[in-house]
This record gives structure tokens, C-alpha cells and sequence, in this order.
């Protein structure tokens, strides 16, 4: 079924201790839309600038990602410098340039607005609940992620638009800070109250947690001997995870169980290299071989 | 199958966010113990003073555990104060008394010597190879915890021990002190060469990480509403852990992963009381509920 996803497309400079790139294609949409096209067709709305070309956008074509709802317009393309710690726990951000994302609005082609399937990447929640309002209907499915920085600076428009949400993706410390509970099961308590009936808490190389309110769910980090950048696991998380929902088109435990580890394998992927290289060669089969070897990690028998 | 286990009995004074105790049964032996005796026999090689009392001791009795081990010497009890941060992430030892702790030498008791599985708790390791040297033949299977004191201060001592050690179970930070390794795979590898073909990571609430060298498990920690008391929930893990094992009698695949989970289970009740309180009063029905969340928890279809 359809997926639209709104988010930031950037570029980013990374250092990790495993090397360094000046500009590459980033953004929290661009590894959405990358992981979650293996799965489904994809409607990417986001802004660029004149900075952006053909070739920046090469990667996308000959995908099931539908780029009709990138706005181009003059100026400078979100860009995003960050340096990650030996053993990878920790990034300092380095440059922040908002650019043309500062005066993004998200405005939907009319063939987008049948989308049932959405996700609201982490930007102002204001601007989330105008997609909300562009799409026709009542969506089947509304994935949310946010951050900190919303959290405390926007908690009223965030509010509102958790109460159009279905599922909240967010880490421990977001879970932590959006409900003052410092206990996770209770935080997710806490925020079925607010509108979303699933939270998935990501927790980078322990994996994720699904408290859905009438089950749970964990799926463990893979175990990888090469991590050479995480920059977009979350995002990459994201985009496996409503990608298999979305191409499953219905919402059962079942369907979110495996939307998990489908995310999961999709975040190991992405930061086996830098930026969107390894989403950008990653086969159907592999991700297969993958998700299998996720089974196999996790089977037990009493 | 017989089960021996040679570590620390110690009264501890424990302070969390719940609440403070000043003086309760604590010791890596005694949550091993009394986890472990869930599942089969045990005998418990340490040493207390005469501050140790009957009453102190009545929480092993009517189960499967031998005390025979205990030697009971003039002096105190060794003693740790601890103290844990409002998130429970952090821990400050306050005090730590070795007292007749400081003169232990393990000597096992005749009808010990058959033992055929064994844990070798965290104590310095030429003590852990004296144990070994006591027992008659060549045990079944060797588990063995460590921590970054003996790392440091006797490397050498540590890595003879580990030469006889089949399962070495440590937590992430000590996996990388070890090696040197940053990342957990290469760790495991350089471990095997050091003896062990099967490390266990403990990874307190995200669970726990098995590294076999034919293949990989990986089991959540259990998502709790209430945490009163993190202090034993790694030792209560080894318990439940080695108790499934040499209950199996036989160590392949399954029976590895089987003892993850069961664990797991100790470890996660371990944790909802102050001390052993909580491992005193469990059931084996208790524990079969549990152990089949876990299985909920994790189970999915591709």
C-alpha cells in the first residue's frame, strides 16, 4: 500500500573512526525512503536547493520512490556536519545549516493525498499535522518520529499531533523526557494516553522495543563485526519497519512483529558504510538472508 | 547433574530510589545459589565469619543447596555498601570490607570433588584454578565470571584459569578490557583463542548476548514496571543459567539458548526486590510463566 514519508533530505559530513566524507547524500528522508522502497512504493515530500542535482538524486531513480513531492528551490540544501567517538556511543554535532529545510512546508502533489500509509519524520510537529490535514480521509496507519528539541520546545503542537498518531518512534532517553517517567513500561502507559496505541522505543545497538498496549515485543541490535557509520540507523529502522507494514497493508501483531525485525535488519544494513551507500547496493535476497539470521538469533524452545 | 559454585556470601547495606536496607544476604554465591537450586542441586564453596549466623543461613535451607563448602571462621562476614543513582544506571560502592574474605582458599569438601559442572564467581583467579585442581577428572563444563580488578592486576593468573573455562561470562565493558577489542564480535573471537568457545555478555536491562563459536543468541532483558534493586541480577543470571545447564546434563544449541532464557527469568526477578528476597520467594511455576513472556516477547514469523 502506499507510504509517504516527510522528512529532511541533507547532505551530511561525517567523520567516524573508520574514515571521513565531505558531502553525502543524508537526511532523515532519504534513508527512509531508501530502506522502506524494498519493501513498498514510497512518496518522498522534502526541499532541496539549487545545490541539489540530477546526480544527488541518482540514487533514488530506478526505485520505487516517488520524488515528485521534493520541492526545489533556490538556495542551500539542508546541510549536516557530525563526528562520531571511538567507539561510536557518542556524536557531537559540528554544523547545523538549516538552509531551505528553514522554510520548508510541506505541501502534498494532489496524487500523494490517498496515501493510507504515513510517516512523520522528525521536523516541527506543526508541519506534521499539516500533512495530516493534506491527506484525504482518515490514513490507515500514522508512524511519528521527534526528538528532544520538540519535546521541550513545541510540547503543545507535539501533543496535538500524537493525537493523530498511531505508532511514536522514538529512543530511551525521548521516551524518558516526553512522559517524565523514568521507567519505560510506564512511560509507554503514559503515552497510549496521548494517542498512540504502539511505541517503539529504538535503542541503537540493543536493538528495540515494541510496548504495544496489549503486547511486547524486543528484537536485538544485529551483532556486527564492521560499524562504520551509524549515522541513519534510526532512520533506515523507520523506513524497514513501515515499509513491511505497508506492504503487508493490515495491522495485526503479526504484521508489527515482523515490520520489527524487517526494521531492524534495515538499520543493520546502513551502517555497515557511510551515508546511504550500503542501502543504496542492498539486494531483496540479503535482506532475506538477513532477516533468517535474525530467527535464528532469537529462536528458543522451552 | 551436580552443580558447584565457589564465590562471595557477604552481607551488604544497599540504597536505591525504592528504598535502604543495612544489612541483608548478599554475595555473588548466594543469588547464584538460590537461582540455580531452581533447577537442580548445588554446592556452595565460600566463607563467612561468626557474625554469620542460622538465621542468615535459613533462606538456603529446604532447598537443593549443600552448605557444606561454607567454611564458618572467626571474624566478619565480608561486607559492601552500595549506593544506586536515581536511574538506576549507576552504582557507588560505598564500602567493601573484605574481612575473613580476604584469607579465603576455597577447599571443597570430599563428596564435592565429583562435581561435574562448575562457576567459578568473581574471585582472583589463581583461587578459581584451585578449585579446579580440587575436583577429580575433567568437569563437564566450566563457566567462569571476572571483572576488571583481576583483569588488571593479574592477567597472567587469569588467562590459565581461562584455558580450562568453556563459557566465560562477563558484561560488555569487561569483554573490551579483556581483548582490547572494541567491537564484541572480534572480541568473542580473540576470547575462543584464549580458551572459552562460548562468551556470554551480560547487558543488565538490554539483556544478554551469547557468542558461541558455531553461532549467536541474543535474549532481552525483561521490560519491568518496577526495578527495586539491580545488586545480584548478574549473578541470579549465571545461577539460572548454569542450574538449566546442569539440569540438561548436556550442552549443544539448544540447551545454550534454553539457559539464556532461563537466565534471563532469574535475573529479571532478581531485580523487583531489595536483596534475595525476591529469589527466596519464587516458584518454579512463577518461573515457567515467565520464561514463556520471554518466548512471547520474541517469537515472530517472517
Amino acid at each position: 500500500m502506499s507510504l509517504l514519508v516527510v522528512g529532511s533530505v541533507a547532505f551530511d559530513a561525517i567523520e567516524t573512526p573508520f574514515g571521513k566524507v565531505d558531502r553525502t547524500l543524508g537526511g532523515a528522508a532519504s534513508y527512509f525512503a531508501l530502506a522502506a522502497s524494498q519493501f513498498t512504493p514510497v512518496r518522498v515530500v522534502g526541499i532541496v536547493g539549487n545545490d541539489f542535482t540530477a546526480k544527488d538524486e541518482a540514487v533514488f531513480r530506478g526505485r520505487r520512490i516517488d520524488l515528485a513531492g521534493i520541492e526545489h528551490v533556490p538556495g542551500k540544501t539542508f546541510f549536516w556536519a557530525g563526528r562520531y567517538s571511538q567507539n561510536m556511543n557518542e556524536r557531537t554535532t559540528l554544523v547545523t545549516e538549516l538552509n531551505v529545510f528553514a522554510n520548508f512546508r510541506p505541501t502534498l502533489p494532489a496524487d500523494y493525498c490517498d496515501s493510507s500509509f504515513i510517516f512523520l519524520g522528525n521536523i516541527d510537529p506543526t508541519l506534521q499535522s499539516s500533512v495530516l490535514h493534506q491527506v484525504n480521509g482518515k490514513p490507515k496507519v500514522v508512524g511519528l518520529d521527534t526528538m528532544n528539541y520538540w519535546i521541550e520546545r513545541t510540547p503543545a503542537e507535539l501533543r496535538e499531533t500524537l493525537k493523530h498518531t498511531h505508532i511514536l518512534m522514538i529512543n530511551d532517553d525521548e521516551t524518558r523526557q516526553l512522559t517524565g517517567e523514568q521507567n519505560l513500561m510506564r512511560a509507554a502507559r503514559h503515552i497510549f494516553k496521548l494517542g498512540p496505541r504502539t511505541l517503539v522505543i529504538k535503542r541503537g545497538e540493543h536493538g528495540a522495543l515494541m510496548v504495544h498496549d496489549k503486547f511486547m515485543f524486543s528484537v536485538p541490535g544485529y551483532p556486527l563485526e564492521e560499524v562504520h557509520d551509524p549515522t541513519g540507523a534510526g532512520d533506515s529502522f523507520a523506513g524497514g519497519f513501515m515499509g513491511a507494514l505497508a506492504s503487508a497493508g493490515r495491522i495485526n501483531h503479526q504484521t508489527l512483529r515482523r515490520a520489527m525485525v524487517y526494521g531492524s535488519v534495515l538499520g543493520s544494513f546502513a551502517v555497515e558504510r557511510f551515508g546511504v551507500e550500503r542501502l543504496a547496493h542492498l539486494t531483496r535476497r540479503e535482506i532475506q538472508a538477513r532477516a533468517r539470521r535474525f530467527s535464528q538469533l532469537t529462536s528458543f524452545q522451552l
